[in-house]
């Protein structure tokens, strides 16, 4: 760290980077007031401020310790803001905020930028991967439906749902961000943010609440900045070794449905690691689809003689999955078990407070209640696992209503974007405390800083079943990559889609090239729809049974590569999807591709994501590349090549210790024929 | 004016009524700094503000000088800005702003609000008649095309066309209010303004400039109020008698065929005042339809014969009217003229600048060079009055880009709000200076501060061709009470309305509706909308020939009675059509009433705004009055009265003293059969 006075202000940096650049005529710091309201529908937030206040902070005193460099932040005279800068023991920048006036509720604070800077990260980012020219508040919401407003789509759900949503509306924001100049910046805090990469000579972030601190730190590589993140916030597991043995079938509709398709796939020739039934627990009809009985407890009547063939199927190496999220449905057994107790979050007077999810209503589980924690991982633990289920999906944890009242007696304003975390964390808890971290597997969507020690396994949300941009197939690539730099390393989405509304239904040819795309992430599973009927599914026909199956041999024929790649990122945190520019430096293009990603080191991945194309054009970092199809080589640069259904465009390296594996995915492939 | 000190502010109030209550946790004065930017596309904006600094200015110093109050706003001991409170000559509150420090661009005042206020105004608002509850970006533009987010309609425009517009865009934005509690609010600026009405106890008006000052009056009634008011922006001329002699026809295509549609008309017993053909100058067609060939002179090709038939028709005692906007086309006779005169605005290194039509390209003639200003006023003076034009449409005034530079050094910015009153004042002065004023009409669609004494006569824009509440017939009824209540006393629509887009087409129904309401405004005009053969015509059938008939017969009978109302607002500034509130004040629900209102003193006008309907609920305020069609009496209060096509749910007063008149409104109407 150094600090150094300037003319009428000063420069602060780090290892040769420049992070605060104050002066007069260029203050770094803004302070104010601002009064927000948070109207949420159905997890979809219209969030609106009223800036009351927002002043330049321009005058200064130094404090220094040796240590540290107190600046004080003076206006009229009164002691406004304390910025406190210090190297942390792992060699950080660490900007404490302190001493702030009580009024104040909004901070603004500019980084230093240089002009041709690209920006990465902020959670899981779906429609661009380089963030710079826009703005991204960051509040855990529903991510939308389209997501563009000048998408049909987006407007149908706008008007009827008020659920389009925009590009920046993510289950899983997090106000930290990585540099094309090999820093990365974040930002502690809970509070609604709001970081802002329009500008070009500053990054400017925005936090409705005094933040505790910002960290800073540069590396001289890629690789050793994501290890220097992952440090920070926490390391994973490596994932259970029966997830690499095949896909995860997502099936619906009770005991003999589920063995019916399981039957057909594996006759099919599929690889099947598990069956994820997420209405294991009974299913309600509501308008929207097909949803869950949000009581979550086997339902007997939908899954008869589920308790003894759970046993059964993992005996034949099939796992069975289920379903679960932190809110218990009104008047169910689980809701008046915890209203009674009183776990529940309330309204201010204490009296019954519920969420409407689309025509059902819902308690929400107070994670701030230790005592709640404790209560919910027990039903995990007994409901669940005892029961024999090896994994679930962890669903929802965004819709914490701003104006419910909490055990910790903080605002739930400030709770919102903690409650992915706190819910990650019941279920690592709980899965930890029955000694089955190797075993059992959960995964969420929803995230916010800190996920990353609790949850090992995201999936990219509730995607449309269709090819588009922003909320369809493509937008997943951007979310691995962009949840991956920040200490995400396992990251996987349903294949086909989810989002079956407004005249969308899921094609053949999509599901083939979303299956195809899976089978080079470190997790295969299929999903329904909320439609299940409106959507081609991996059993409507033949040809896609035999596609799956063909997609399944590849991914389990790379279990040891993959293996391998889910180690490294539980040793160091090198996420095993990554962009281009990870190993691929000083390559400029390199930082500008999207929709492509290195699968581990050697494998390049450029997955075809529009509709009726049979080519791919992409673009290869500078190595010599392997066509796994044609076996051609390529030196680097942009190429096009045939990438008919069920042979997507994917290269080795020629210098990969694993070329005698990569040769053999065609064979692995036509294995079954 | 009285000023008065408070415990850590002030007060000021004037003639009872609080203007100004500045205390130290509620200041009323925020100055600041921002970076605009306007992106204009077609007439269309995308405005973006970025705020730097928004500070409360809450500590002052006051400088009595007996007359006027100067209060200097001082932060970080430096004087920021004075307000100088002083009663003008007229007895009105005027608030100046002085001494701005240099730097600021932007100033935020908030004026005392009551809870329960409505507020009306703002120019020509279409969307809202009671602006309460919102804010309104005050900024000359194109309206948008359906006005509203939730309306594929709009949906369609934007995507298309970046037209969509939403409910605060307007032709004629002003930053002027009159408030239910009998005052009203001007503030004098051509700036970017944006007034909020959304908060409970105050309305914060933002100005992106240092406004010149804030007049504030209030009285004791609203007639007394519009009064105040129209002495403030001008005084209008009665209308030509003319107009009042029959329907003005929108007709497009040549000699020929104006006077066969003329001759069809007359035959069906429509009273005809005059023809108005837009395409006298020649037409091109686009993708959006017909449009104009913007080079003001008459085309001979398309009007074989116009300099003796308009003189023939003249006779017979039809008016002919043309069309003429402040753009010369690229490359025409009239722009190389300007263009060699350097009457053009241009770019800021003195080369040439055209504005984007659609499809074509056009000049802006700079009405800040005084030589330019005379030079348009001659073609006007040569090419349309002495060629016997009797008015015309004095389109556009919206478009000012404000990225060129213009001969009076100021910068476009500033001037773009200013431009439809320069351009307003060109087409006064050229008739006034060719002894007109009293025969020749000219109406207009954009507006601003100042408008009013030049252009007499308002339409209210490019309304769709449907029943849309945003964009269709019912908007120009706010638009009318809006503008109206401003000093614009003269109102009046297209009869079918114009936008035919994305599907859109005029229906009879439609067409006779808006001809049942525009036989109760000041002026009847149809016109054939921007796609004629997607349209339903005066002339399509004999039923709407015979509707127009009745209903042109119905406003001839009036004319008296308009007349009167005419020069009322000549006299006195009162509008001929009203509010239900001008003239019952005590009336709570008189306030809350949208899409009826009085025309005139004595007659109460509800017309049928929804398709299909064949009755018509509606509020009378506390008065005796007469069903015009069935003469029922009604003491008011909510009534529904039937109103098939052809019978408009009108009512006049018991106690007027034209009950004659109205009495044999129905005699008239019939006249024909």
């Amino acid at each position: 760290m150094k600090f150094e006075r300037s003319e009428t202000g000063f420069i602060l940096s780090h290892k040769d980077q420049i992070v605060l650049q104050h002066s007069h005529s260029s203050p770094i710091l803004f302070v104010g007031t601002g009064n927000a309201t948070y109207d949420m529908y159905r997890g979809n937030f219209d969030i609106k401020d009223y800036v009351n206040e927002r002043i330049a902070l321009r005058c200064f005193t130094i404090k220094g310790d040796g240590q540290a460099v107190r600046i004080e932040f003076h206006y009229e005279g009164e002691l406004q803001i304390t910025l406190c800068a210090e190297e942390t023991p792992e060699g950080r920048l660490k900007i404490g905020f302190h001493d702030a006036k009580e009024s104040l509720n909004r901070v603004w604070i500019r980084l230093d930028a240089s002009k041709d800077e690209k920006i990465y990260g902020c959670g899981e980012q779906l429609t661009y991967f380089n963030l710079r020219g826009h703005n991204f508040p960051l509040w855990t919401s529903e991510p939308g439906v389209g997501r563009n407003k000048a998408s049909y789509i987006t407007w149908q759900a706008d008007v009827k749902d008020r659920a389009g949503g925009d590009y920046y509306n993510t289950n899983y924001p997090q106000p930290t961000f990585v540099s094309s100049d090999r820093y990365f910046v974040h930002l502690q805090t809970t509070a609604y943010a709001d970081f802002d990469f329009r500008h070009s000579d500053f990054h400017e972030l925005q936090c409705w609440a005094i933040p505790d601190y910002l960290l800073f730190d540069c590396e001289q590589s890629f690789p050793a900045l994501v290890h220097n993140i992952y440090g920070l916030f926490g390391t994973q597991p490596e994932m259970p070794d029966w997830v690499h043995d095949g896909v995860i079938l997502g099936i619906q509709g009770g005991t003999e449905t589920t063995l019916e398709k399981l039957h057909k796939a594996k006759a099919a020739g599929i690889k099947v690691a598990g069956a994820w039934c997420q209405d294991w627990q009974g299913i309600k009809i509501t308008s929207f689809g097909k949803r869950l009985q949000w009581d979550w407890q086997w339902n007997p009547d939908l899954y008869p003689e589920l308790d003894s063939k759970i046993h059964a199927l993992k005996r034949e190496g099939i796992r069975f999955l289920g379903y679960i999220n932190p809110y218990v449905l009104e008047d169910f057994p689980l809701y008046q078990e915890a209203a009674s107790k009183g776990y529940l979050a309330t309204r201010q007077d204490g009296s019954k407070y519920v969420v409407d999810f689309g025509e059902f209503y819902c308690g929400v589980v107070d994670f701030t209640n230790p005592a709640a924690c404790e209560w919910y991982k027990g039903v995990i633990k007994t409901n669940m696992i005892d029961f024999g289920l090896d994994g679930w999906m962890a669903d929802f944890g965004e819709y914490l209503p701003t104006d419910c009242t909490l055990a910790n007696g903080k605002s739930a304003e400030i709770e919102h974007n903690d409650w992915p975390r706190r819910w990650a964390k019941i279920n690592h808890e709980a899965i930890e405390e029955a000694g089955k971290t190797d075993d059992i597997l959960f995964f969420m969507r929803a995230g916010y800083t800190g996920i990353q020690r609790y949850c090992h396994t995201l999936w990219a949300g509730d995607q449309c079943v269709n090819w588009n941009i922003d909320d369809g197939m493509p937008s997943v690539i951007n979310g691995a990559l962009s949840s991956g730099l920040l200490g995400n390393g396992i990251h996987h989405s349903d294949i086909g889609g989810y989002t079956t509304l407004h005249g969308m239904k899921r094609d053949r040819e999509l599901f083939m090239r979303w299956a195809e795309m899976a089978a080079f992430t470190p997790m295969m599973r299929t999903h329904e729809g909320n439609r299940p009927a409106d959507n081609h599914q991996f059993d409507t026909d033949t040809e896609t049974l035999c596609h799956l199956a063909r997609m399944t041999r590849i991914f389990t024929h790379l279990k040891p590569y993959i293996k391998a790649a889910v180690k490294e990122n539980a040793l160091t945190g090198m996420p095993v999807q990554r962009p281009l520019f990870m190993h691929y430096e000083g390559d400029a293009l390199s930082y500008e591709i999207m929709y492509e990603y290195l699968f581990g080191r050697d494998l390049l991945v450029a997955p075809v994501y529009e509709q009726g194309a049979r080519q791919r054009k992409l673009y290869l970092p500078p190595d010599q590349w392997i066509h796994i199809w044609s076996g051609e080589h390529y030196q680097g640069g942009w190429v096009e090549v045939e990438a008919p259904i069920g042979k997507p465009a994917v290269f080795y390296r020629a210098s990969s210790a694993d070329t005698v594996l990569f040769a053999k995915i065609q064979d692995a492939a036509e294995d079954l024929l």
